[in-house]
């Protein structure tokens, strides 16, 4: 199978940008890709366009990609617009990898972009609701209660779904992480803490202010046991990449290049919870190990899922980096900080550094290809020779319906 | 370039159900698909799903190929949401036909759903709006009067919108043909008459209604030149695929297989109108033909993108099957029709078989299949040997956003 590379990668800051368009911000994501790749937009063969919100928040139902490339002049070309919720930007990843490795093209794009934030705010938090099964929304409800049932729960502390019916989801996991392994609130604000202290090295964060455990603890309830800050808000951003066969390298700087190893897509299956190796992320990550040939003893650092500080301790299980169930504990011995073994989310993950959905995975795109070129600053992993991202997205049922599993490594 | 084989196909009938949902559709053309190939469906190793409208008719924005395949027991594959308006269900088939030569898998689905009618007439039609670049609706409104300026236009036939802004795109490139081709209304209805015609002999058409060239004329106007039954109604319906390699071929009917010559995706390009060679079509075409080492001279049928008698006119032209601005003549001196030297649209097209947006594209694949298996019944095609089919889908600026086509032949 013909290698493929990674040779130019963007993205925006995250933030709260009312004032930018969609269009505005995939303009900056793209063309700062194409410069770090050293690539004329003409150059490219393929764009595969990740967006989640632009039909819900502005009623741009269809063609956003062709839009929004447009205005740049990237036109002609095939474009494929590609949506899976949180993991919409890893399914254009993988959609470029794909095309590529059809032989259809040499150079492919792969874009994502997301403009959440509004002033009216039901509507910015509804767009969440149609991440679940809209038909069969109150049934999950009543699943997740019994899901983290057993758990004793302060009182004032569970959500009346001012925030995210998302956060309601990571809650009763978590709950069910609790009673089942016994992990604690202090574990999981340790995840917390840490992603908000690396964020502080990273620029082009949403927010960028350490937290301590005990911050972590004290702050605002969203759904027991999770807080604010263990919760990644509302984003706007955008985040590109510019893929190549190995063909094609010889155009470009082979040294900074780097290369995809495995791009692994799969979806969630009916299980039970406690069925924990059958879940999404840890069935993807097998495969996508198994695909490059290494395992999670070789990974340098990881990019994962944090859409609370609960979904990366599953996910550190999940990828290897410990035994099932072992995730709190591993944390809160500060195994994953930089410096430690297997440092996550070097770039404050999307509880710090912001979650705009149909951008995120190229995000953590952006974080491992900075770190494997060692050019990630303040916070670079020395060394850094192989790199995973995990990004999840949806629910059916009570579980996760997308899962994308990348690993990279230094060509 | 291993060869792709369509070795399953089914559609629901087209038309208006508003007691069936996007998931009862989709199980519907899915088990149909599966039977007609004889797979099991654990024997899917991806799934490419198309939809256009959910999230618009029913705020269900994300994951809904994974909502919709899971209740059939479609899970743990990797499902990709696609979207290209009204060539989303070809970008699914393209997709599916990529994953395949990728070397990701053997076995591969491609389906396609929507559910556009509603009790809520003004949501229902609303859709077709956010199918432009909605920040610059009002810029392309005044680009289409100018397009279609000079013919003269009787009072009270132009659209005062209570159908479709699409419809508008259509009859201002009717306009422009009529003047600088001197195609006529006649023509135009000549294609519509002929399609209504054909449609009386599919069962899973939304409308079985023969009508002479004076009737079309006669009926209600859309927008000038258009007439209500020169274009696609709103409709119901899903359309699927099952598509493998060569290596998986075995395990399937060699006989009912047909081969995948070529599929192209396309996005359009800034052109001035009379750079007819430049349509995305003709470009898509010229490739695809390219590709499957064929020309128009060699194919037996077409399923063309008629959402208007005017697009299928446009189509015959950027399809090679006459020169351009002959398609009018072509259609009136009765090429078209079955029997005639280039049959197109035998299921009755978009115009009368129906427009479920996200599952046209699959929609002309399943008719292309029969006619390739000999199995299109009392509109079969005889000898059909290559067939070709266009799907067009969007609008930027005044141009057609994308375009997919597909060269099919008997393997």
């Amino acid at each position: 199978m013909e290698a493929i590379y990674v040779v130019g990668v963007a993205m925006t800051p995250f933030g709260k940008m009312l004032d930018r368009s969609v269009k505005d911000l995939t303009r900056e994501a793209v063309e700062g890709a194409l410069r770090d790749a050293g690539c004329a937009p003409e150059a490219l063969e393929a764009a595969y366009f990740s967006n989640a919100c632009q039909g819900h928040m502005q009623g741009q139902n269809l063609i956003r990609g062709e839009i929004a490339l447009r205005t740049m002049g990237i036109q002609g070309i095939p474009v494929t617009n590609v949506e899976n919720a949180c993991a919409s930007a890893s399914t254009a990843f993988h959609g470029a990898v794909q095309f590529l490795r059809a032989g259809m093209g040499d150079v492919a794009l792969a874009v994502g972009v997301d403009k959440m934030f509004s002033t009216d705010r039901a509507l910015m938090f509804s767009v969440f609701d149609s991440g679940w099964d809209i038909e069969t929304t109150e049934e999950n409800r009543a699943r997740l209660l019994e899901l983290g049932a057993g758990v004793e729960v302060p009182e004032g502390t569970m959500s009346t779904r001012p925030y995210s019916a998302m956060m309601d989801v990571y809650a009763a996991w978590a709950r069910f992480h609790m009673r089942e392994f016994g992990t604690t609130r202090e574990q999981i604000a340790a995840v917390s803490a840490k992603n908000h202290q690396h964020s502080t090295r990273n620029p082009l964060s949403q927010y960028r202010n350490a937290y301590t455990v005990e911050e972590v603890l004290a702050a605002p309830p969203i759904t027991y046991p999770l807080t604010l800050p263990m919760c990644a808000p509302v984003s706007d951003g955008a985040a590109a990449a510019v893929l190549v066969t190995e063909r094609a390298l010889a155009r470009f700087d082979r040294k900074r290049a780097v290369k995809v190893y495995a791009s692994v897509l799969a979806s969630g299956i009916d299980r039970a919870p406690t069925e924990v190796d059958k879940h999404i992320g840890a069935r993807a990550a097998r495969k996508a190990y198994e695909l490059a040939g290494v395992g999670p003893e070789d990974m340098s650092v990881a990019e994962v899922h944090d859409a609370t500080a609960m979904g990366e301790i599953i996910q550190t299980e999940n990828l290897g980096f410990c035994a099932f169930g072992e995730g709190g504990p591993t944390a809160a011995r500060g195994d994953t900080k930089l410096g430690g073994r297997i440092p996550i989310n070097p770039s404050g993950g999307l509880e710090s550094k912001g979650h705009p959905i149909g951008a995120t995975g190229l995000g953590q795109i952006f974080e491992l290809t900075a770190q494997l070129r060692g050019e990630a600053g303040a916070r670079q992993v020395e060394g850094a020779r192989f790199a995973i991202a995990e990004n999840g997205g949806g629910i059916y049922g009570i579980e996760e319906a997308a899962c994308a599993i990348t690993i990279l490594g230094s060509a």
